[in-house]
């Protein structure tokens, strides 16, 4: 499943129509790609649709095609516009069905309060199993162990997540180094291209700022292999003491 | 261009190793989507691509055939991992050249610290025009009236939108208002789903919360025409009235 250099791959889908009306700030996506490098697995695309059926079932099918997992945050909370689950079993052409476990959970998480709508927070696609949710009652779902359906509300989406943790199987993790300077990235732009070509594995992100009146920059360096990724920064930083700008190992 | 019902639509393209890697919280989708808003457009779907030459050449493609407009956020700064340029030429199968009023910027704004890197920062897709950049240097980029490439730092890319500014065509803004209850969004499901059928062209999201221990929900009426929008929210009140919940006129 993951590709040639064993580097396994996932794709988020964000639903939701208050993500694209403006009206709330998506942080699912950077928190889960921070959980996914720990677990040695790249983010490698997102999407955000809105709550229309169509349109979920077009990118669950695109990203199924395109990742080794796929993510889902949104939609699966109680309501008339919550189609999460819907489309899913579309795109898989299987049917919704009532998760007796799920059904349990909920009716002791609202006791008499429990009501038809709240019941539909136990539907899934058939064969799914359930992410446990330590937050409130509506557990996520877990399909064939590589698709994974969450909540939208960030708390919730990280309690699912933790539940997760060191269960999928990936490659080496992330690491990387922040090397910072004053200087714009423009200054070095010749020494990223070369250190990224001689260091196969390695990725050179340049991020400039203003700050005081200055202009700086940190440079993040990205691979799998630690001492590739220490040779890529200490050459780098040479380069920048060669321009006569004196580099700071860590981000400014 | 807009569908039938006089909806005019954009997409976005977020492009970004470091949005994917978790590094950077992207900022933009929010911001655009209520730019668009006042300007009659709705943003109608983003996608997250690496500095990925196909990649973005398909997400541009994809989205040229999808949306009235579409917008690029990332990847049009100086350095060897800035691509965007160079993708949606092939995307749109032209020549890259340079823009000479863009040279003619870059080097009064660089000065005698113009270098090869800072004017890889004029190279355009052959016909366009330029977004004018009041915070730096290098414009964004506009061609044929329909496709923007932005720059990915959001101040910079809030400056280039306030300069296009009552300049695309769209429909009517949307208007919204909000309803707030002391109540969870389960409790009003029913009403949700009848107030929206009976509407068309509202739509209500209910957005749950849990504040000082007790629960709460805020619902958000969309739509176009504001005799439409109060409506709803009246009947909703109404509902919720009947429910036993006092509703707030606006965000709890």
């Amino acid at each position: 499943m993951p590709t040639e250099d064993n580097i396994w791959t996932a794709g988020l889908i964000v639903i939701g129509d208050e993500i694209l009306s403006g009206r709330t700030q998506d942080a699912n996506t950077a928190y889960l790609a921070k959980w996914l490098n720990v677990e040695g697995i790249a983010l490698a695309g997102v999407e955000i649709v809105p709550d229309d059926m169509d349109r979920i079932v077009g990118a669950v099918n695109r990203a199924r095609d395109a990742y080794d997992y796929v993510f889902t945050t949104g939609g699966i909370g109680p309501t008339h516009d919550d189609i999460t689950v819907d489309a899913v079993a579309r795109a898989l052409d299987r049917r919704v069905v009532i998760h007796p476990e799920a059904e349990r959970t909920l009716r002791s998480y609202y006791g008499n309060d429990i009501t038809e709508a709240r019941l539909r927070m136990a539907r899934v696609p058939e064969g799914a199993e359930l992410m446990p949710n330590p937050v409130s009652g509506a557990p996520g779902i877990r399909i064939d162990g590589r698709l994974f359906l969450m909540a939208g509300v960030p708390k919730i989406t990280q309690g699912m997540l933790a539940g997760l943790q060191g269960q999928l199987e990936g490659g080496q993790p992330v690491v990387d180094r922040t090397v910072g300077a004053w200087t714009g990235e423009t200054a070095v732009a010749d020494v990223l291209v070369a250190v990224e070509r001689e260091k196969p594995g390695i990725q050179i992100g340049s991020y400039p700022f203003w700050r005081e009146g200055k202009v700086g920059s940190n440079f993040v360096i990205r691979g799998r292999d630690q001492a590739a990724v220490d040779d890529a920064a200490d050459r780098l930083m040479t380069a920048l003491r060669e321009g006569g700008t004196e580099p700071v190992d860590g981000a400014i």
